[in-house]
Parts: C-alpha cells; structure tokens; sequence
C-alpha cells in the first residue's frame, strides 16, 4: 500500500486535501473510536493513476479485506457540495456468492442484490443503458442479467472481486475527469484542477441472526432545525420458515405507532443517538450518520452534514453557537448568503413535481402561482377581481409598473439580469423570469407556446420559479417564507461583526417599508422617476412636456410639487432619521409618452393637443440610444425646471421633518455626471432653493449633495467632483454598460453564449467585472479621496447584493452598498463573513470535515 | 508718461506681450525709419486700469499731441485675430474745430466728419442707438445729431478733446472686458485671461493744397496670392471755387484705365511699394500698409497681415520660404491647418449674397448647389437625369448610401458631427449640413418651412453650405476647389517634417482613390460593412440574415465571398503596397432589414417568406440600445460565419496580390473588443482559414491582427490583448460615446446648450476630450506597450483629422492616425507642424509683428 493510500485507522494522515471529505469523515469517526467496517481510502494521486489506468497498489490494498466480503467504493471529492460519481455497492457479488447468500436469505433479497450490481455496474462500467435489462425477478432475473450483460459488452460478467474493483474504480476515476462533470462542479464552485479521492469499504450484507437493517440519523428537523432526531432505519426480517428476508421501513424516532428504531431496537436508538452527538461535538456541526445494525453490533458506514433545508440551516449555525459548540462568528461563516434567496421568499416545494412549459433567466426569486395576462391593464383587473395573475410581456417598461404591482409574477421573452422587469421586480420582491426566449410568445394572439409545443392561453394557471428560472404548468405546492427568531438573532450578530454599512434601494414608501423590514441602515438610491408613473401624475407629467416655454414647463410642475413633497415627508417618516439619498429625475422624458396608438389618442383628448401633434413630438423626441441619450444631468441642465421643483420638494420636505424635531439630512444625488460644470451648475441652483427656503422660514438646514458615478468619465474625473459634493455613489449597472459598451437590455440575446464559451467569466450584470468596470471604480475612489479623505463613497445598483461584488467594495474602500430591499439580508450576512474572514480562526482548529 | 506707455519711437521697448500685436508692428515701422504720426501705445496695464475708471497718467500722454491736432483710437491686443473693440476716430472735433475745417474744405466734408463722429460716440461711449440720427446732410444734421445726443444721453456733447478721449478709452476699455467680448474671442483661441492694449495716434486731417487720400497697398494677390502690387485709394480733390472736397476711388495698381494711384501719383506709388518691402523683409511677411498721402508727405498709419484667401495663404508662405525670406519650416507654421477645409472643397464666394433659410452642424465642409429631394430614389432619378440635387432626410442610415452618393449634398433635420450622414459625408467629400432642427422639415407633404418661415417643396433650388452650416435660397456664386503647385509644394515640406505617418479611413475603391490623391501612407480603417448596402448584395445579405442554420449563412456568405474579395484586390490594387487596415463587419444585423412597410413586402417576395414572418423578424431583432447591443465582435463570436467568409475574402485577395508580385500584408482589425478571449476566439477562425488557404495553394503569407479599441474596458485591458495582436487602434469616436455615456446620434439635442454653457469646452466628437477619453488613451498605450513595445498603435475615426486631437496624439506615442480621406492634407501639415514646434527657432529671432 501506497503511503497515499491509507487504512482508515486512529492516527492515520487523511485529510480532505489529500483524500477528500469523505475520506477526512470516516477518519474523525475512527479517532472518536466509534465502529467504522474496515475502510481504505485512495488518495487524489492514485486516483488520478487510475485514470490513466495504473493500478500498481490496488491489488495489495485489497489483500487488506477478508477474502469473502462485498466491498462498495464511494467518492471522496476534497469537499462533499462538489458531487461526483455514484456510489457503486456489491462489489464481489457473483455466482458463487450469491448462491451462498440464497441460503442465508432467501431466493428473492439474494437475486435482487446481484440482479441490481450487475445493472448498477452494466451502467457506471461499461456504460450499458438500464433499459434494456427486464424487470423480471429471482433467479431468472439474474440469469437474463448475466446475459444480456455479455450480449452488450461482448464479454461475460466478472465474477473476480478483484475484477470488478478494478472496473469500477476505472470508472469512477475516469467519470470524474469527463468535461461534463468537471463543468457540473464548477458550476457548484469547484475550481477546475479538484481532484476526487476514493474510499473502499467492507459491506456489512449478512444477517447474524436477531436485529437487520441500515438506516440514517440526525439530531436536527431537516425542515426547520429544530431539535429532534430524524431519520429512517429500514428493518429486515428473516423468515426463517420460509427462508425469506423482508424489509420494513420505520422513521428512527418515536412516532406513536409503535414503529420505529426508537420503539423497536431501543438500545441501538440509544447508542445511536449518543454516537451522533459525539460527532456533532467533535466535527462542530450537525450531521447524518448512515448506520447498520447487525445482531448486537452497530456500524457507521458513513456520514454527511445534516439535511437542511435554507431555514434549518440559520437555525442549526444559530443553535450551534448558542450552545457553544462554535462560536457566532462561525454561525454567521456557515451561512452561504444565496440561501437567503429562498428564505425570503415563496419557493417550490422541494418534493413537488414540475412540469416545466420552458425556462428563461431567474430574474427575481421566488415563487407564484397565477393566471396569465398579457397586459397591465388585465394585471389590474385581475387584481381587482382577487385573481393572482402572472404578468406576460415582450419585456417590461415603465408604463407596466401598475401593472406589475397588480401580478403576483412577471414573464417575459427578452431581457437579462438587469432589464427593466428584473430590477423593479427584485426591489418588489415580485418573482420574475425574463429572457424567455425559447418558448414562442404571440402577443397579437394572446398565446404562449411552450418549448414543448403545448399551447397556453390568457387564464391559464402557470408557475413562475423566480429562483430556478423555470415556468411550470400549473400549482405545484409552495412553501412560505419564513422569518423566524433564528434568522433574527444571526442577523443581529452579522450587523456586530460587519463594518461596512448596508443601504437599500427604495423608491416608494412600500419599498422603504420592505427596507426598514430589513433593518436597512438607509436608503442609497431612491429612484424618483417611478413617483411619476402613477397616473394622477403621468398626464402632469406629460403636460409638462408638451408646454412649450421653461414658465409654462414651471406651471405645470407646480402641480407636481405637493405630490413629490409628500412622497419624500413619507419616506423620511419610515426611515426615521436614517440617511435617505434621492437621486434627481434620471430617464429620458420620451419613457413617460405612450407608445400606442391608443395611448396617444388618449393623451390628444386631455391635453387638447392634436393627435398628430402628440406624433410629431413622440417622433421627435424618440433616440437611437437612450441609455446614451438626453436625461440624467442633461435634462438637468437643458430643462432645469425639474431639478428645482426636485429640489423645492425634498428641501421643503426636510423643513418639514424638522418641524416635527427630525433633524434629518437629505441626500441628493445627480445622476449621469460626466463633467464637473454640470455639478457646478446644479449645485448653485440648489442651493438658490436652499437659500431661498431657509430665509423664507427663518431656519437653518443642509443637504449633503452627491454625484452618481456611472460613466466612465466620472469614474476617471471623480478628484474633479470631489470638492463639489459630499458623497460619490457608484452607479454599477450603467457603468458596465459603458465599460463594455453593452446594453444590459439587449445583452441577453449573447450573453449566455458569451458565458458558456468563457468569453465573459461571468454575466457582468450580476457579478462585477473586477477588472475593467472595477479598475474604474479603484480609480475614481482613489482619485476622489485624495482629493478629499473625507468623502463618503458607496455603490448602488444591482451589484449591492451580489456577495462577491460586495468583497470587492470593501476591499477598494467602498463605505457603504446599497441594494434591493429583498437583497438587504444577504449584503449584511456577506458584510459580516468579509469582515469576520479577515481575522478568522475557527473556534476549533481541528480539520473539519464538512 | 509711466514707464509701461510709450511713445513709439526708436529703441521703444512696445512689446505684443505687453502693449499689444498693433503697437508692436508701428514700433517695427519706426524702427525702419518709417514715416508714422505721433503715436503712444497704452500697455495692457493701463487699459485695465482705465476700465477701472483710473485714468492717472492720460493728460499727461494727451500733452505730448499738438493742441488742435485730431487723434485717433485703436486696439491692440496680442493677437490681431483676436479683434476688440471698433477704432474711434476723429477724436478732438467739436464746434469750433468743425467750423475751422469748414472754411478749409467746405461745409458738407467738414459737418459729415463731424456728425459721423458724434453718432459713432454716441454708440460705442454711451450705447445711444444710431438708428435714433436722422440722414440730413450739413451743419442741419450736425444740429440735430448733437441734440439727439443731449436728449439721449442726458449730457451736451462734451467739446473738450481730453473729456473725448477719456470717454473713448473708457468705453474701449470696458467693452473689452464685457462678457460676450470675452466669449466672442475666446471662440478664435484667445485665452481667458488676455489682454488690451489702445493706441492713440494724431490724425492728419487737412488737405495741406496738393495731394490728399488715404488708401492701402499690399504684395500679393488677396485671392491667388501671386506677387502682385494690389490695395485701393480714395482721393479727395478739393474745388476751390466752391471750397468743397470731393472724393474719388481707385485702385492703388495701375489698371489701364488711367485711374489708378500709380498712374495719378507715381512718386507717392514708388514710394509706397519700396516701404511695402522694407516691410515685409523686416517683418517676414506679406504686409498690408494702411497709409496717407498729403502734399509730398507719405504717412504709414496702420498695417496688418496682407488679406488673403485660403489659396493666397498657400501660396504666400511658399513664396516666402522660396525667396529665403523665411524657412520652410516657418512657411509650415504659418498655415492655419483648417484654411484646407476651404481650399479642398467649393465654397460659397466671400462677395456673394446669402440668403439664409436656415442653419444647422457644419459636418462636412463645401458647398453645393441643387434641387430638393427627399428620398434616397429621388435622388438617384435625379442624377440619372443630370440633376444634381440635394438629398434632405430626418436622418441618414446606411440604406441612403446611394442616394448620397448620388447628391450633391446632404440635408438632415437630426445628428451630430459624427452621425451617420456627416461622417460619410466627410468620407465623400460631400457638403453636408445636419441637425439644422430650427427648420421644420415635413416629410410627410415633402415640404420644408425655413427658419423665417418661407415654404420650400421638392425640386426647389438650394444651397448647402457645409462650412458655415448654413441653408441658402437659391445659387450663389460659388469658388471651385483649387490645389496648386504651392499647395504640392508646401505639402511635400511638410512630409518632410512630420514623424507621424497619416492614413485614410477608406470603405470603398472611391475612397481609396481619394485617399491616395491625397498621398495618404495607407488605409488606416476600411469599414466593411459599407460594401454590403450595394443593392446587389444587400439582397443576399438579408437572405443570410433569414438563414435559419449555420450552414444555411454559410451557403449564402459563400456568395457574397467572391464580391467581398473583389472589394479588397481592388483596394490592394489602388493602394499600390500601402498597407491597408481592415476592420471586419461591425454593424447590428438589424441594420440590413427594412424598415418601411414597403421595403419589407419587396423583401417578403425577393425571399418568399410571409410578410409576417419578415416583420417579426425586424421586430424581433429591434434592439433598444444597438449602439451597445449585437455588433462588432460579438456578432464575430456569436455569428461565425460572417467573420470567416470576411476572412478568407481578405486572405484570397492577398493571395492574388502575392501571385501579382505584391507582397501584401494585409491588416485585419476586430471590432468591439472587450475581453480577451475574443480576440482569441476570431484569432483561432483567422489562423484556421489561413491555414487552409496556405496549404491549398502550397504558399506562405502573412496578416497583421489588430483590435479596434473603443470601449473603454478595452482601454483599460490593452495589456491584455497586446500579445495576442500586432496593432491597436483607438476608434475614438465610440470610445467617446462610452465614456461619455453619450450616443452621438442623439447628442445634438443638448450639445449646443452644453457648450455655449461651458459644460463641455468643446464638442467632445469633434476635439478629442483629452482628460477622460484621452486619459483611457494613455492608459491603453502605457499599458500596451509595457507588454508589447513593439506594438503599432494608431487612431481612427473622425479626430484623426482634427488638429488639436492629432497633437494629444502625438504627444501619447501613437504611431499614426487615421481620418476622412479630405482631412488627409489637414493631417500631414497639422503633424508637420507638431514636430517642427518641439524644435523650432523662427527664422529671425526678431519679435514678428503679426
């Protein structure tokens, strides 16, 4: 035997660098002299060998095992999230030993046994489809097996242990080295050069007399992580008239019926039970054991951290550390911060069954059942009617963002990530799957055609998967979302831990709600735009485009005054004293237009303009580019109107709070800066309102003014603006945009390809582009502190809530993020994991396995 | 006196930089002995001190003038292009001095000199409207002038000459420092802070009995330059009997007809031609003398740069450096390099009258004359008919490639400077004004409403003139283009000097053939999508796009391969062995689909597919943003096909040049870079094909790889890509709309706003901005050559032609620039002139006048 291939025995050097997790497992078993069957584990090295088919050692290490045992062979992956290939059991099951068996137990468990290591190893060996094997039984079963084994692989079944060892540790080695698997578990984080350990292990397969059966134990509920034993324990009974072993299935604890280990084998229970908390307090963590019990005896075969679902998972880290077992800084480590996707919304039971009609991009998590609609209006009637409905549409604007208030989800066929659909859905926390674009959508007809051909119409009952990106037929079984003390109490030790702050991106007082919900720190960018699509507001709106002087402009948005002031009175009030940073008006003016006909026709009669002057203008004012068009400070600049009624309203807003003993500082953000001038011009009018205001009422106020960086240019000029403006914001989704000169709008039309073929590591859009959008950022935070140290610099955008994006930040200096308010959770557990990653040691230092 | 004012006379020390370009050049006429009035020059000082109402040392200067004797005003700034305030004239003349000069020259030149001098006080001292003064002649109107005054201003008209003078340079003074003064020069390249300088100089106002008149005389021909004596004179006669003075007009050179001052006085000519000559050898210039003639005496008041047109200008400078008066190098410096804006195009003559309906963007200079159409066919039918028309379009795409073609030049209601139609435009040397949105164009009736609000139809005449950006009525006269011996000359000097090579934008054998007239080193952007808007190929282009497979594009590219590779032999051909760069498609497919309802049925039926399956296609492929969506190489990546037919189109018709004996290696440029891996994607396809063809022919040859780089992520990775290419080159034109985040098709709303704001300093498409855009530019070399020094690194796009872009260039370490085929010319002098700056010594250190 190598010394890379260890027997599994006290003192023994098997760690999850060399020998994988697994491996590692078994080990710690061992050293709490608990009963493992005799184990080998193979090391990476000599398993990679294997793939290249050298077996130099094998031979010797199976010396090792007594001569008549089955042997099983299972993967040992450096870490147990990365898979690999299928276990394979049985091994030295033949002719010989499956007669011998037969006398022991029967004619029926002794042929299935063999009947399903031949298929098992047809399968994983010599890659023979199942489906040709009959379903017959017994010995017969065998026989056709055997057969049908040398018809496909032209050779007979190997009846050598030694033999079949070989085969499938070829296979096993080499599965793990196939492009498939390797892109699987990259996908799931491994990096591409993980290697795969393997263990083999004696089979405990003969019944001794008196108590038979396998099963599995943890001291945790799967569901919610409680405390309390759960598992199963499948019983066998021999008959020993008849010579028949059958098997019972039983949960492991008590159940009241009297059938269970608990009941049944009290004394193995209890042994049991005491092995797994041995475990627990040796490996710091909750886990499954995988037991047999023969006669007296009971061994563990194997073991893997405790089934959980995203709910148990905070409340066995937070039961863990209460207990002392670890510390609260590894409760917050052992959160993966994604898992809060499910924890905070609705998902698709694990065990329902899904009928999938087609998949686009999983936009917003989540999950929702509802009737399609193929408009907002029919959103809202449905709404109105206590119908859920599912809103379907070539891709959202802001004309549909009533109606996406009004659906329970949202589907449409373009987009990505950070489409208009996306954004506003994961700030509603509205389930979202975009980008669709392999199903067939026929708006003119009002139908849907599934990927599959099968045809849906308005009405019909769908699910959308938020989280998995899948459109579902039908209502499969949702679980709720659930908050529960546990999550309460690790958030509260993340937001100890923590030192950057966590902001969320808020534009109604709904969304300020959902944020404070959250214990968001503030609000980082509070998108005033959306204030205007409500529509006693929209035909203002439009009004004031259609006036044709700056005083006519100023009239109408007089109008508009009091309706803004309150918005901004009600977010302060939700926010009580946290920093709120309002972003000035930012879209193009041609978003508030209708685009239909109808639409237009509408907007003639209450303007009292003629239609085809509501065209011309609608013509007029359409761009090429609109991302790269007249809005942001643009529009500040060429129709200073809107900014000063912005302006009047937040101030005015503020005086307010103040009155009311709120002594709050407003945040004003300009956005689309490329040149100090429009800071400049902006600042001073500003504060003309400002100086205004504070003489009319006798009173003193200030606001702190900021630039939102998202064009490149800002990015390199940020020392220019910094003496200006008492905050940068970097805006990260329109300055990938202009970073990589990519519509994030029509992006999805490559960007899958562009990430399958390695072109783009990753979506941009999601996770921040380190390099060029985040040399940028290293840029402009360095520039703009050197040329003002006390400067506040933050990013919103949808990179706020993406864990590695968030590192990033920290790590160049950011202070603050902000993001969805459903993101909020997830950016403070991440906050806290960076800072806590920085001086970790584990409680213990002693390797874990899991 | 203070030390700081003068009075010019030998040995004074009048400085440009201290008392101005004026007082400098009469300082030089001293110094050569010249006869020049009593002259003191005020130094920039004293002006500004004067605007501040101090006035210390100015009765003291006035005390050096003869009591009676009249004085005049004049400017001197720094730089005579600057301008500055009207002279005054006259200065001194009140009642009495009125009446004396009566009985000298009688009552209508005495009262007429005495009123014009009161009006003009009246509006550059106390801004009294001149429109107020009736026409009557005589003492009556010098009445009535002096108590409009009274009545206007408030005040008599001051009689004393010291309140006159000290009114006049007040007023000068202060209307130098006014704000739209300020502006008025900084647009000529004045810089903010620059100074005044006044001269006051007697005036010999009587006729002494023989000779009087006042004229000017210079050397060369103002429109062709040629050495040629030319200038006018005024000649007053005095009749005796009635004591009135008359004045005639005549030209200074004789001109057959016996009325011409070197025919009327041929001693006071002689005379004037010696010192004319003095002059210019003293000042290194072609010099125009302002000067008097009274009795026998010859008086030089004034003098400036010899008038001159573009061609004059040329041809001046070369004549100068032939006569050794200056250096080549001087004659290079001397030419301003947009003078060739008008010397390579028609222009509208200086004399002719302008109508003007309307103005928009100068985008692409000259000037044409033709009927209205409005439609890229109506413009073909014209020029099949011999009628040269000028196309008017809301905006250009490239589906009015012909119609352009076709026209004498373009009209558009939308865009910028670099919009489509100005960038072909400026690539055709076609005058094209566009964004001239202050007229109303109505496509729909075919009817433009000018700016005054006259109606123009089709098949009306116009006049474009793309250098001033105006519309006029009608057909003004025009001035052909004219390149000469001295423009061959002075270009030939030039090469000499420049260490920068220049290269044309090319996309067609027209092009090409310009660029090569124009000595361009090579084709530094061959933009291949151009060659695909052929009806021929247009065609087969959308067929491609309808192509539901990879195979099906490939079978339909493979027809376009044989016209494609035609493209480039041709090019290869015309280019004689100068390298030619170029770049593969770049354009959103969605560019070749009709958009017109007619269009698209045409289509449905040249394809035989349903008119609804051409329109979902077109609605489908519609892209928001297309400026940042599926183009360049992300087409290359995601649609292979095109690249590769493109590919070997190139590699094929080197291949045949190489068979010619034409070792050519061609450049092959990839667009929209911005990730390394794409480059090596089309690397990979590149070196495939070449492979395959090198192996077919049994042959060996060669192709430079490069990447456009024009997003700025592409910028800040130079590093990255440098190893994987021979060359870089910056597309400055969309790498400023990324960085700016703004589409230069849409910037034309606000651009005008932006700059007359002082937001932008220039208009960032037309001078490189060289803080942020330049910045990414500096980054992208450094870091490109770090990883590659010899690395070939240029710029295309539209500020390859601009002077100030060309030197932020140069300064960077690019290799060569790339611009329109009619901005070559501009390119090699502006170059010429980089490189001679850095070690130039004029000629004469002498301090030069002008």
């Amino acid at each position: 035997m190598s010394h890379l291939d260890t027997l599994i025995s006290v003192n023994s050097a098997v760690a999850t660098t060399t020998h994988g997790w697994r491996a590692n497992f078994l080990q710690h078993l061992v050293d709490l002299a608990l009963p493992v069957p005799m184990s080998v584990a193979l090391s990476f090295d000599t398993v990679h060998r294997i793939a290249e088919e050298k077996f130099s050692d094998i031979e010797e290490i199976l010396e090792s095992f007594p001569v008549e045992a089955l042997v099983c062979i299972r993967p040992s992956p450096q870490d147990s999230a990365w898979g690999g290939p299928s276990a394979i059991l049985s091994i030295g099951m033949n002719d010989e030993h499956c007669k011998r068996l037969m006398e022991l137990t029967g004619e029926e468990f002794s042929a299935d046994l063999y009947s399903r290591f031949i298929q098992n190893y047809a399968l994983q060996v010599d890659k023979i489809d199942t489906d040709l094997f009959s379903v017959s039984k017994g010995t017969a079963g065998v026989r056709e097996a055997l057969q049908i084994y040398q018809e496909e692989s032209g050779t007979a079944f190997p009846q050598l242990r030694k033999e079949q060892v070989f085969g499938a540790l070829r296979a096993m080695a080499q599965a793990w080295e196939s492009t498939s698997a390797r892109l699987l578990r990259e996908a799931k984080g491994a990096p591409s050069e993980s290697k795969l350990g393997l263990i083999i292990q004696e089979m405990i397969s003969y019944p001794s007399g008196g108590e038979f059966g396998n099963g599995t134990i943890q001291l945790a509920d799967p569901e919610t992580g409680h405390a309390k034993v759960a598992g199963n324990y499948c019983r066998y009974h021999l008959d020993q008239s008849a010579i028949s072993l059958t098997s019972t299935n039983m949960p492991v604890e008590r159940n009241g019926c009297g059938l269970s280990l608990e009941e049944c084998v009290p004394k193995a229970f209890a042994q049991l039970h005491e092995y797994t908390e041995r475990v627990r307090a040796k490996l710091q963590e909750e886990t499954q054991l995988t037991f047999q019990i023969q006669g007296d005896d009971i061994y563990l075969l194997d073991g893997r951290p405790a089934v959980r679902s995203a709910q148990a998972a905070v409340r066995i880290a937070v039961q863990l550390a209460q207990a002392r077992v670890i510390s609260r800084e590894d409760a917050i480590m052992r959160i993966e911060p994604n898992l809060f996707n499910e924890l905070l919304h609705r998902q698709v039971a694990p065990d329902a069954v899904r009928d999938v009609l087609g998949s686009g991009i999983a936009a917003s998590p989540g999950a929702a059942v509802g009737q399609i609609v193929f408009s907002s209006a029919a959103a809202q009637a449905s709404a109105a009617r206590g119908e859920p409905c599912i809103l379907v549409r070539r891709e959202t604007s802001p004309e549909d963002i009533r109606g996406m208030h009004a659906a329970a989800a949202v589907l449409t066929e373009r987009g990505g990530v950070t489409s208009h659909a996306a954004v506003i859905g994961r700030g509603m926390g509205l389930p979202c799957v975009v980008g669709a674009s392999r199903m067939t959508f026929r708006f003119d007809d009002e139908k849907i055609i599934a990927e599959d051909g099968r045809i849906l119409h308005q009405n019909d009952v769908i699910t959308i998967d938020g989280s998995s990106g899948q459109v579902l037929a039908g209502e499969p079984r949702l679980l709720e979302a659930f908050l529960d003390d546990a999550f309460k109490t690790l958030m509260a030790w993340a937001d100890d831990a923590r030192d950057i702050e966590i902001r969320a991106n808020a534009d109604t007082p709904e969304d300020a709600r959902t944020a404070s919900n959250f214990e968001s720190q503030g609000i980082g960018l509070c998108r005033t735009e959306h204030m205007f699509f409500d529509s006693s507001r929209l035909t203002v709106m439009r009004e004031m485009i259609f006036a044709e002087t700056a005083a006519g402009r100023a009239a109408v948005l007089a109008r508009l005054l009091p309706m803004q002031r309150d918005d901004f009175v009600k977010l302060f009030q939700i926010m009580e004293g946290r920093p709120v940073c309002i972003r000035l008006f930012d879209p193009p003016l041609h978003e508030f237009l209708p685009t239909t006909r109808t639409g237009q026709r509408e907007l003639s009669n209450a303007l009292d303009i003629p239609l085809h002057e509501i065209q011309r203008r609608v013509t007029e004012m359409a761009e090429y580019n609109p991302m790269l068009g007249l809005r942001g400070v643009r529009l500040g600049v060429t129709v200073p109107e809107i900014y000063e009624m912005q302006a009047q309203a937040i101030l005015e807003a503020t005086f307010r709070a103040h009155n009311n003993g709120a002594h709050i500082v407003p945040e004003i953000m300009i956005p689309l800066v490329s040149a100090r001038r429009e800071v400049e011009l902006i600042k001073n009018r500003i504060d003309a309102v400002q100086n205004k205001l504070c003489q009319e009422h006798d009173f003193d106020f200030n606001y702190r003014l900021g630039v939102m960086v998202e064009t490149p240019r800002a990015a390199l000029q940020a020392g220019e603006f910094a003496n200006l403006v008492e905050f940068l914001s970097f805006g990260t989704n329109d300055l990938t945009q202009m970073t990589y000169g990519l519509s994030r709008d029509d992006a999805g039309r490559f960007m899958s390809t562009y990430v399958q073929q390695g072109v783009f590591r990753e979506d941009p859009f999601r996770t921040l582009d380190t390099e060029g959008v985040g040399e940028l950022l290293r840029l402009g935070v360095k520039r703009a502190l050197n040329q003002k140290p006390n400067l506040t610099l933050s990013i919103c955008g949808e990179h706020g809530g993406n864990p590695e994006s968030i590192a990033f930040c920290r790590g160049i200096g950011i202070h603050y993020v902000s993001c969805s308010p459903f993101r909020v959770p997830v950016a403070r557990i991440c906050a806290a994991q960076l800072a806590i990653s920085e001086r970790w040691v584990p409680t213990d230092v002693a390797e874990r396995a899991v």
